[in-house]
């Protein structure tokens, strides 16, 4: 039964996740969702008390479907480089899969939510910055093991990747055709010294 | 008479640029707007018969702003690399100085308006493209122009160009400070093999 209502749940949340990608993380009200779901708002009330508890759920499930699908790739990669271009190429993964019709939600998401003040905006900004200390740290590898020279800064480096990142979300949710996404992964490719042997792919 | 009226309507879409910044495009409604300038839906309404011409409206006064505050001044660098470099500094100003509460209008317009249809979002695609092709054109001439090796691509470095100016405008509304704008003025120079004098400026 808890299994059950723990799948019910995380249901529940990925299509709350995959609404928030078109009409934001504001546009999102349990009234909408209960529509989405063809479910009665009582029912998604015994789940979220309120909308900000929704929210936050919602950025909690859209974290952990990124870790799963961006982050975890990357890690199980070699140290240092390889994990720079991995974690590229899984964001690109998750764009290609149409993972959510709206591209990345927390590309969405720190923009919408950047200049308000709120828990749900401290959960996204510590997604983020979260994310930009990762890929930091796979640069630091990268450089303390030789693979990049020691001129190049770990942070401005992460920067220059979270760039890449989100010029490939943008010009894939604004074109959507999968082009973008192959030059997403020779850019990455040609800023770090790494052969191109196919169109964007590993 | 007339110029009264121009004036008067380009302060509306002045505040209508600056809500969708917060609440996004589809956010916008005559209603809001007339509230926020203290105005009667009746008197828009004799401005915009439409929420989607106000919309258009909006767009086209986004366009006006960005091109005199971020691309006008890039034309008027020397070519080439002086390009490259002024577009990316004119954009960090635009940002320094606040111009609109939720940052760039345009790149939340293009995640937002990306995943729908119809005519608003053809104008913020038309715009977009619109940037990149002149980034690249930029990056065209520095490559012609010998400040840069042949073997790079005009089309890469501009949506190098785009992700740096993605991810200073996320850094920047997420964070609210702008140390975010002096890495940018960073990474952007050694990139482009242009001499750090300063924090980020040109």
């Amino acid at each position: 039964m808890r299994a059950d209502g723990h799948r019910r749940r995380q249901a529940i949340l990925r299509e709350a996740v995959t609404l928030s990608t078109v009409d934001g993380l504001e546009g999102l009200s349990i009234g909408n969702l209960a529509k989405a779901l063809a479910m009665s708002k009582s029912g998604l009330y015994a789940h979220f008390g309120s909308k900000e508890e929704l929210q936050l759920a919602t950025v909690d499930e859209a974290a952990r479907i990124f870790r799963q699908e961006v982050i975890e790739p990357a890690l199980r990669a070699p140290a240092g480089v390889g994990q720079l271009v991995a974690v590229c190429d899984a964001f690109v993964e998750h764009l290609r899969r149409r993972t959510f019709p709206g591209g990345c939600f927390f590309a969405g998401a720190v923009l919408e939510m950047g200049s308000r003040s709120g828990p749900v905006k401290e959960a996204v900004a510590a997604f983020q910055q979260g994310l930009v200390q990762q890929i930091g740290e796979f640069a630091g590898a990268a450089i303390a093991g030789g693979e990049l020279p020691v001129t190049e800064d770990p942070g401005q480096l992460a920067f220059e990747i979270m760039g890449v990142i989100l010029a490939t979300n943008a010009g894939f949710v604004l074109g959507g055709d999968d082009g973008v996404l192959d030059v997403a992964g020779q850019v990455v490719r040609r800023r770090l010294g790494v052969a191109t042997d196919g169109p964007g792919r590993a």
